[in-house]
């Protein structure tokens, strides 16, 4: 192992990924997928990059019950899977972990990690987290932002303030701000202050949950009892109990933000190429199907194997085709796929969802 | 049988379809598709138009020899059926079936209609094929036109002469014209003198022959020469001896317009509902396939059964799902589809031609 000690990783492979449909589904979403055709589904290219940080025992994947077993399966060393009773959104999924994880190793530093964006630039990565963990060392709460290369409205930002004495490049954090409107947008990457919130999060484990219970005492308490129980008989029904009474909220809200407001929190600004892989629109860039014929058209299309797909006259188009559903959509209009899914669930059609 | 006793009609079953690709294919020609979902195809419909006017026994198809197979399947009760060696457009097939019937019946009336149109209203069309059939017997060669509802630019058109004495609605032919352009079709629908040519030809089988060797002589004597060895041994030897010298060339040109100018040609204008279902813009108003779903879209959609299509943010499209292809096209562009066959020869994908 090359890994760093007391680094595990967290990976909470949680959301729906709906406005993927019909590749993304119930059953399998988004974090399953090759969305590139490398051979290697999300969570697995997730795994591959942490891997170096941790070794495969300090992994930690925190899933919904019905996504376990394809989670073993793409993912054969993992030791550490965690099944949620219901979905209550990253904090109390990356809480339980953390505090499990600091019953074994008080001083352990934990970093959570989303199972499904992209990451082009693995090495500068792995640099980017060391020197996270490093700066979390000191007791900070620190996020990898990205260092942004366009004035994307998709994501949320971090805005740095002072460097960091004795590292390379972590700034303490003036504020988290929601995605912005395009003219904020340009102001935000001109201005070289702000980098893309790219969800990670790194702390000492006693650090993040002793800060959750100063914010969200109830959920950092129920969180500890849980985990309190790990390797107890008792361990699923304590959770079973606690778990649908724990606050259902993201970790940037019960954590990052007030953190960042009392001074605790640092950014890690990286540079390798990132993305969330929200929509079609963000699989574009990524290819596809190999034959697919546009004449006087352009997009991004999908398809099986053996099935010819052919577009005429229509630019920035989607075309998905998988054996039981087709979906055409204007990429420019790609965030409302999510539409779509929720008029099949109106029409209970759960065989497609 | 309710038929006219010396009526035979003449189904020349030929042309690719290719701008209705995925849906047709070279070896399931768009007169074997059942576009309306009916359960009746087009070349089945238009066997049951003709059937009340002729009897099982007076109906003759001429076709590729790929698709005689397909066609006996579809036509259990046609006995008269004649394959061709080589496609040569519409004149030496309508031809050298006249010539044939010409040998049985000097007096026959012969009537030629395309395997592959849509009409909406049965009787209606039984009633202007009746009335071109006495028009017929005066000796002239009749066209049944179909009044205009639209100023349609993909149809050509016929302008109507003076009316013919003794006959409810039939007119001597003034002259054909070729598909016109938008403003010229909109004088053609308020002059109220054109209809469009919808390819249906009636005459007594020697007038038309006759006509055809005034003006094609060589074609004219040789479907004559072919027709003359039918019922023999070497009838099949004598046509594959002389089809692929045949001029090929379609029936319009070589007797319609000729005899217009001399003023040997009439026209039944009709008020049935038509179309040559000549791309995916002509099918659009027949419907899609059940459950699609349109969200801020629209246009045709076609299926298989268990595939759920689904269209977002597009208007005036078309979206043509078949086992092994999906088609997705701005519908103004539905013409073009053919280049999407062509570029797909080009790759020598014959396995989706």
């Amino acid at each position: 192992m090359t890994g760093v000690a007391t680094f595990h990783a967290i990976i909470p492979a949680g959301g729906a990924g709906t406005r993927l449909w019909p590749l993304s589904r119930a059953a399998r979403p988004k974090f399953l997928l090759d969305l590139e055709g490398t051979g290697r589904t999300l969570i697995q290219q997730t795994w591959d990059r942490l891997l170096p940080l941790t070794g495969a025992g300090n992994i930690h994947v925190v899933c919904g019950a019905a996504h376990g077993g394809a989670i073993a399966a793409q993912l054969p060393e993992l030791v550490n899977l965690l099944l949620e009773p219901s979905p209550r959104d990253s904090m109390p999924a990356i809480g339980l972990a953390a505090a499990i994880i600091e019953r074994s190793d008080p001083e352990a530093i934990i970093g959570s990690f989303a199972a499904d964006h992209r990451i082009e630039d693995p090495e500068r990565f792995v640099a980017a987290v060391r020197e996270a963990i490093a700066v979390a060392e000191r007791g900070y709460v620190v996020t990898v932002g990205v260092t942004p290369t366009e004035p994307s409205t998709a994501f949320g930002y971090i805005r740095g303030g002072a460097a960091l004495a004795g590292f390379t490049s972590a700034r303490a954090v003036h504020e988290f701000v929601e995605k912005p409107d395009a003219e904020t947008a340009q102001a935000y990457l001109e201005s070289g202050d702000h980098v893309w919130n790219a969800g990670m999060f790194v702390a000492r484990a006693s650090v993040l949950l002793d800060a959750l219970a100063r914010f969200r005492p109830a959920l950092a308490a129920g969180v500890r009892a849980i985990a309190a129980t790990w390797g107890t008989a008792g361990f699923v029904a304590e959770l079973e109990r606690r778990w649908d009474g724990l606050e259902k909220i993201a970790i940037d809200h019960a954590v990052a933000e007030p953190v960042a407001a009392e001074g605790g929190m640092a950014v890690v600004p990286a540079t390798f190429a990132w993305d969330d892989l929200g929509d079609f629109a963000a699989l574009a860039p990524l290819g596809s199907t190999p034959d697919v014929l546009w004449v006087d058209a352009d997009g991004v299309a999908r398809g099986q194997d053996g099935v010819q797909i052919a577009v005429l006259g229509l630019r920035n188009v989607a075309v998905i085709q998988t054996p039981d559903a087709v979906l055409v959509a204007d990429l420019a209009q790609s965030q409302r796929v999510k539409e779509i899914v929720a008029a099949l669930a109106e029409r209970e059609r759960t065989d497609l969802l």
